[in-house]
């Protein structure tokens, strides 16, 4: 029988989606739901609500207290944790990068390296220096999969990505979005998501 | 011994606001940790980053996905829920009261009622009447209250409660400050202040 699904929305220029990314293959294995990663671009959002700069540079009062309780948040959960600067970091090229990964099998490996990288030793995503480091460490050649994440194809995956989470409703990362189109917002959401997946049971194919 | 004090911050208008003061108090007595309610406005805090409008107003996914994630929690609480409208409801006078409330012994039973009116019950919490009506079924007259309520100095402590807010780092509601400092937004972290007070035992004086 086929396991639920839930859509896992997140942008790598979000310091919330580093510990969803980190946990949530291990929480969704255990309650038998199927993940379907999706990274997207949260610029494209921003900017059509007239923002452009993270919301927590624009809120500063908002924006040291997000840093506290992520390093709280990661603290309890024993994930290292860095702040890069600077913040929000490109994540352009890492986005089109695991969507190339998803379609070659190393997409989520991929993923929570780049967090890794960024959020727990504070190093700058948007280099392609440190792409293709990643990349070799996850045994990838960094040639073709930077060729091809430059591809119109690839390109256009990424912008097809940001359309959806727009008109799903979704103004934030990481987003966890059930079969019926509901939606939860924010790490903190991420395993309630998880247990409405499993309720419902949807036959989603995979 | 004195028990630890968490400090909660809250504004009338503030829809997460409204589980956490349900909840707040026979959590924090289950924990040994002593509450103190701090009625505030979130209005002066608004305005001074540039908003003229709750921020669940001015980004529609973000308010349409609020009030829908507000009722998955009420429902999971057993808490009632019904949306007020408009949207944000007028809550100076509310906190005015409150004030009062806190100096006259019936402070916690008066915002849990407010609380009640507004977001379980959906009524006008702005009007006078339902003021009246909400300290009358407290034993509370209403005509001293509500005197007191306009009285210069209830109108200072609550914006000395706004502005130790700010100072305190508060951007929105509900926060809880510990004793050290620490603070907490929203009612997906009530719990963790609640904790983060108790292990702490500061001797607040309560």
């Amino acid at each position: 029988m086929s396991r639920p699904v839930l859509d896992f929305f997140f942008e790598f220029a979000s310091t919330y989606s580093y510990p969803a990314a980190m946990r949530i293959g291990g929480l969704a294995d255990a309650a038998g739901v199927a993940v379907r990663w999706r990274p997207f671009l949260l610029g494209p959002i921003f900017r059509a609500q007239g923002w452009d700069d993270s919301p927590f540079n624009l809120r500063p009062a908002k924006g040291r207290y997000m840093w506290r309780d992520l390093e709280r948040i990661c603290g309890g959960l024993g994930l290292p944790f860095r702040r890069p600067d600077p913040f929000p970091q490109a994540s352009l090229l890492a986005a089109r990068l695991a969507h190339v990964g998803f379609e070659s099998g190393w997409g989520e490996d991929f993923c929570r390296a780049v967090y890794a990288a960024e959020f727990g030793a504070g190093r700058p995503i948007g280099e392609e220096a440190v792409m293709r480091e990643l990349l070799g460490g996850l045994g990838v050649a960094p040639e073709p999969a930077l060729a091809r994440a430059r591809s119109a194809e690839i390109k256009a995956r990424l912008r097809a990505t940001t359309a959806e989470a727009a008109r799903l409703g979704i103004f934030g990362a990481p987003s966890f979005v059930c079969a019926e189109g509901e939606l939860f917002w924010g790490h903190d959401r991420m395993t309630e998501a998880i247990a409405w997946a499993a309720a419902r049971r949807y036959d989603g194919g995979v």
